[in-house]
C-alpha cells in the first residue's frame, strides 16, 4: 500500500484532529506552524507543538526525515513535518535558516502574497524576482535541506527560484490556473518548468483554488490532478489540501493581514465572503483523504501514478530534500591543496 | 586508549584553538556558549558556532550524543557539546528547555553565582534552594536529557538539585574545598552526596580554584584528583578545565557582571587582580590535556581510573544523560485503560 501524505494543512489542531489523522490512515502531514510571526513567536508555536507531541505520543510525533514516514507507518502514528508560509521566522538573519532547520522546519515559503525580503508574492503588482537576500537564503536552504516553497509567490519570483535553486523546489498547495484561474494557481508554463527541475506540486482542495469553488466535484478535482500529472510529470504531483479545519475566521484575517496593514485585505475572499469558505462536500478532514483514490482511478490514472499522488511521490521528495547537502569530501579538499 | 574529554571550556574560539584540540587528541569538549544572554542572543551565538562547524568540518562538529564522541575519534575530529552557565537562555519559559535541547544544549547551570529564577548562586548570602520554577525546570531537564550543572550554585541549592533530580547531576568545573577553600569549590559532604546519586565532578584548572593559585603544581592538582576520586567515586570524576584561552578581560567582566549591576563585581578576583589569572605553567591549552595522565599516575591512581578521569567517565555520563527519558510504553498505557 502506498504512503498517504498531505503536503499542507493549517488546522486549529486538537486531539480530535490528531485522532482523525489516525482514522484516515495518514502517515505524514506537512503542517504550517507560522506565517507572519517573528522568530521568537514561531518558537512559542514550536513549544506548543512540543506539548502536543508529549501529550499524544501514540498519535503523532515530529517528522524530520523521510524515514520518519516509514516509522509512522510502522508504529501506527502520523509524522508531523513543520513548514512556514512566510520567511518572517528568519527575520533579516540568514543564520536562522539553519537554526529553524535544526528545530525541524522542512519547508519555507519565500513569500506570502506580498513582497518579502526574499521575493515577490502573487498579489503584488510588480514582481522583483529573487532579491539579493533571496538568492543568499535559497542557497542556504539548499545547503541545510529546507524546501523552497513558492505556493504564494509571483510567477517571475517562482521561475527565478527554480533557476537559482540547486535542489528541486515545491509549490506545496496550488492548482493549475488553466483549470481554474486564480492568482494563487500556477500557469502551465510554470508547472512545466517546475516539473523539469524535478520540482513538486501539491494539489489544493481550498475552495478559492477550485473550479466551481465549494461546489467543485471530486471528479473535476481528480481530472485536474490528471492534468497536473501531464504538466509536472507523474512523480512530481501529490496532495497539499490546504485544510484549515476548525479555524475561526480571525485566523484567515491574520493570514491575509498579519501586521502589514491597518486596513482589511480580503485576499482570495471578498467583503461579502470574508471568512473561510465552505469545503467541498467530498473533503472535510483527514478521514476523507484516502477517498481521493477512487476519483483518481476514474480520471484514468494508472495505479503506480495514483500511489505516487497519494503519498509515494511526497515520500521520495522528502527523501531527497530534507538532508544537508554533502560537503565536499575532506580528503579531496586536502589532496587539492 | 581512553577517550580524552574536557568537561568545560570557554575560550575565545578560533581556528588556532580548534587545531590545538586536534593536536592534543581531544575527542570532545563541553563548551560554554552562553551566560547572561537572552534566548535570542544565545541563538545568535549558536549561529556563530554553525559558521565554525561549516568552515572547519575537518576539525570540529556539533556533538549531540555520546556516540558522537566515538565518531569524533573515528574521524579525527573534536565533538563540541553546548552548555550554558546560567539559565538566562530559557528566560522565564520552561518550553525553551526542550527547544534549547533540540538546538544541542546538553548542560545548563541553574545559577551563575547569583540568585536565578531557579536556585541560588554560591555568592548569595541566602540560599533559597530550588525555587518553584527550579523544581519544574529540573524535571523538564530530566525529561529531555539536559544535565543539571551546579558548578556556580550554593550548597543548599545543589543538595536539593541532587535530591529532586531523577537523573544524576553534574558539577562540571570545580574542586574540593577541603583541598582549596573557595566559594566555587565544593565541600566533602556535597561531593559525597554527588557521588551517591551517580553524579559527576569535572576538575577545574582555573587558578582561583587551585591550591596555590597560578603557582599550583601539576602534582598537587593530581593529588587533589585522587582525593576527588575518594569522595565522588572512581567513575564520577573527570576533567573540566574551565579553560578561558585567549579571552580579553572584558569577558570575565561580562561573566561576573552581566547586566545585573552597574557596579563592578570582581567575583573570585579583586580590584588588584580583576582580569583573568595566569594559568599554571602545566596547563595552557588543549595540547596540555593528555599530559595530566602522567601526574595522575604519580598520584597513585590505577590505569582504569586514570582512563576514566581522562575521558571514559565523561563518555559514560554522556551516554546515560543526553537522551530523552523513555516514555511509558504506549501498549502498557492502553492496557491500563
Amino acid at each position: 500500500m502506498s504512503f498517504l501524505i498531505d503536503g499542507l494543512q493549517y488546522a486549529n489542531w486538537s486531539e480530535k484532529i490528531f485522532r482523525q489523522m489516525r482514522e484516515g490512515g495518514v502517515d505524514a502531514v506537512h503542517v504550517t506552524i507560522t506565517y507572519h510571526e517573528t522568530f521568537r513567536e514561531t518558537v512559542l508555536i514550536i513549544e506548543q507543538w512540543n506539548r502536543w507531541f508529549e501529550k499524544h505520543p501514540d498519535l503523532i510525533f515530529q517528522g524530520r526525515t523521510a524515514a520518519d514516514v516509514q516509522l509512522a507507518r510502522d508504529t501506527g502514528r502520523t509524522a508531523i513535518f513543520f513548514g512556514s508560509q512566510n520567511p518572517s521566522c528568519i527575520e533579516d538573519d540568514i543564520g536562522l535558516v539553519e537554526v529553524m532547520h535544526t528545530l525541524g522546519l522542512r519547508f519555507m515559503q519565500l513569500t506570502y502574497n506580498n513582497q518579502s525580503l526574499l521575493a515577490s508574492g502573487c498579489y503584488e503588482d510588480e514582481d522583483t524576482g529573487l532579491t539579493r537576500m533571496g538568492r543568499a537564503v535559497v542557497s542556504e536552504m539548499n545547503r541545510v535541506g529546507m524546501v523552497v516553497d513558492m505556493s504564494h509567490s509571483g510567477e517571475r519570483s517562482t521561475l527565478q527560484a527554480i533557476e537559482h535553486s540547486t535542489r528541486p523546489i515545491a509549490v506545496t498547495h496550488a492548482n493549475p490556473s488553466s483549470w481554474h484561474m486564480a492568482l494563487r494557481n500556477k500557469s502551465d508554463d510554470l508547472l512545466r518548468a517546475l516539473g523539469e527541475c524535478g520540482g513538486f506540486l501539491g494539489l489544493s482542495t481550498y475552495p478559492h483554488h477550485l473550479d466551481g469553488g465549494s461546489a467543485c466535484t471530486l471528479q473535476s478535482w481528480c481530472d485536474m490532478a490528471a492534468l497536473a500529472v501531464d504538466l509536472v510529470g507523474p512523480t512530481g504531483v501529490g496532495i497539499g489540501t490546504d485544510l484549515c479545519q476548525d479555524q475561526p475566521d480571525s485566523i484567515v484575517e491574520w493570514m491575509r493581514v498579519g501586521r502589514w496593514t491597518k486596513a482589511i485585505d480580503y485576499g482570495e475572499g471578498s467583503a461579502a465572503n470574508a471568512g473561510f469558505p465552505a469545503m467541498p462536500d467530498w473533503f472535510h478532514d483527514n478521514r476523507d483523504l484516502a477517498g481521493l483514490r477512487t476519483g483518481l482511478r476514474a480520471a484514468g490514472l494508472d495505479e503506480t501514478t495514483i500511489d505516487g499522488v497519494m503519498g509515494n511521490n511526497w515520500h521520495a521528495f522528502f527523501e531527497s530534500s530534507f538532508g544537508a547537502q554533502t560537503a565536499r569530501p575532506v580528503t579531496l579538499d586536502r589532496a587539492a591543496e
